[in-house]
């Protein structure tokens, strides 16, 4: 193998493929990052059996080949070579020679002989969705995703399109985000992603604002694929069955209140600073008319707030999990979040001041009356 | 004790202070801050019975009274307490309470009279030195201080005032780093501060240009107080006896080098990527006319780097530690180093490319001629 490319254009593109090289493996290949030169291109390929990235940079190719390198020390090496042309090749050792500037490096290769392939997905199903949307609905979903590897369907989050609108959705026991946008002209698909994989799709995402670009998704039974800008992203998709998360929305209220997400989002940091896993006290949300009692009380100290909000119906004593309120109201957008409550023992629902596109449910927990 | 004051001027001081806090002791008084509440201000102090910083904030006192909260708690509570006026007060059980908008916190607070007092500097001598002049040396030396306990005066630097210069040294087995400045004025004296308090003392220190708050240093036999901005930073002193560091400075050179000051550190991070506790290898400098060639190699890969240089005296191969060079280049101003060698087993010279003012001196290691 022997190619000249640009620096630049290969320190781009190293760190997001190497992402998906294993860290920790006994299988020295998966940390490897794979060389592919051929045609006017280089083609980098990360792959740890769950996970997989690959990419193309322009190189010239003298002489075209295939070859595995350490994901960490290449990208290191890459990083801190001279600006400029770079010129790679291999001996029959298969020892990887740098050359830019007046430096050489040498590190050695690995035969790409047992490099695992990437899933060939025959595509039976496929959409076609905006970068920013995408990004945005992974963005202010993905803090619910559960970490019990017990029941992995719930370590991903369920991508459902249907009646002309992408529904994203994580939960778990205690709580669940839920994104809804309008997306017509899509056909009706429902799949699990891990979380792992759509942290790297959302990192890849731009902004895009004119949709010159969408994200391709295209899958089978077992994996899918993203398009992300010069990117494709593959992944193995979760088995199982993720519940009717519908029936978990509570469809009425007793107390209605608004509240500013930045105020109570300060007081819930407020009241993190006494709770630890030592002490996991829960928050108490006293709600009158017009105002909010916001206390959290335990051997550290104590937090006690007064915020004014708008409340309609019913005056009622809650607790949460101060954690999952917090996360629920951060990824909410706008000036004011708006609150469901029913009873103290009974689901709450969070959503945006106005519209029904993001909602967040939470369980909440016992305090005193 | 009752007060109110600004929670910005609290909050700023509150890190600072909360340095000179221990992290761990058995001793819970010395993980405290001490807050004294008289006339016009509120005084904290923090101290570990080796470093001490005090400082000073207005406040409105209406009862005075003295007490210790723990650093980081409260620290983090002040931090996050809505903006504008606090107001603070303890009870008889020496419960804290503080106010501010619409929030009230509570922690328990501590007596503070097993509270440690601060040296009592029987000043026997003093120096003035520009704060922006005592940062620069300071920065440019103490990569050098020594991390072994076992001979404690070299965990510190040597602050040497004499014939109307100060000098600040950092030394150990295998290297030194020497700042030397003209102070006019100024008695002669000589002190070893250990680098924790060199580090704060450092972080404290501002630019002040035009001169107009210099750094008052006080001290007696075993202690030392640095006047720095708005606060007082106290140290022990280190004991013993600092060897004769201008025995170490060779008085003459065979081969002296000119070299581009980022290129060389360039060269050193890449072969930095070799090295590891695992792979201590050296770096081989072979100084030739017009160039030098930098080299390191072991059973990861090498790396094979050819610099221009000026060179003028004989050639020479010789071998670093990699970090050592590292440090010293890196705390060298300028856009190009000078290097003074003699022989491939001798202590080797680093200097700016003019003047004497900042030097490192690195003994080489043994690399293959």
């Amino acid at each position: 193998m022997k190619f000249t490319c640009q620096k630049s254009d290969l320190y781009e593109v190293l760190p997001n493929v190497a992402k998906a090289a294993s860290a920790k493996t006994p299988m020295e290949a998966l940390a490897a990052i794979r060389l592919s030169a051929s045609g006017q291109n280089l083609e980098l390929t990360g792959y740890d059996l769950e996970l997989g990235i690959r990419t193309a940079i322009p190189a010239v190719v003298e002489e075209e080949g295939v070859l595995l390198a350490d994901s960490r020390l290449f990208s290191e090496l890459v990083r801190r070579m001279p600006d400029g042309i770079l010129q790679i090749e291999t001996d029959d050792h298969l020892k990887i020679t740098m050359q830019g500037g007046g430096t050489e490096c040498q590190l050695a290769g690995m035969r790409a002989d047992e490099y695992p392939d990437l899933p060939d997905i025959e595509q039976t199903q496929g959409a076609v969705i905006p970068q920013n949307l995408l990004k945005n609905m992974i963005n202010q979903t993905i803090y619910a995703v559960s970490l019990d590897e017990t029941r992995p369907i719930f370590t991903g989050e369920l991508l459902e399109m249907e009646n002309d609108a992408l529904n994203i959705v994580a939960l778990d026991n205690y709580r669940m985000a839920l994104r809804t946008e309008p997306l017509p002209g899509q056909e009706a698909m429902k799949f699990v992603v891990p979380s792992k994989a759509l942290r790297e799709i959302e990192h890849l995402l731009g902004e895009d604002e004119k949709n010159e670009h969408p994200c391709v998704i295209r899958l089978d039974q077992h994996h899918a694929s993203f398009e992300v800008q010069r990117y494709v992203v593959y992944t193995r998709l979760l088995a199982g069955e993720f519940i009717n998360y519908r029936r978990s929305i509570p469809d009425h209220s007793k107390t209605e209140v608004l509240i500013g997400r930045r105020e109570l989002i300060e007081s819930l940091e407020r009241c993190a600073l006494l709770i630890s896993e030592k002490n996991k006290t829960a928050v108490r949300f006293q709600f009158e008319e017009g105002k909010v009692l916001i206390s959290c009380q335990n051997v550290i100290g104590s937090v006690d707030d007064t915020l004014s909000c708008d409340m309609t119906g019913e005056k009622l004593v809650i607790g949460f999990n101060n954690r999952y309120l917090l996360e629920a109201v951060r990824a909410i957008q706008g000036d004011r979040v708006r609150l469901f409550l029913t009873a103290a023992d009974r689901a709450v629902k969070v959503m945006e001041e106005q519209g029904e596109n993001s909602i967040a449910i939470i369980m909440p927990v016992q305090v005193r009356r």
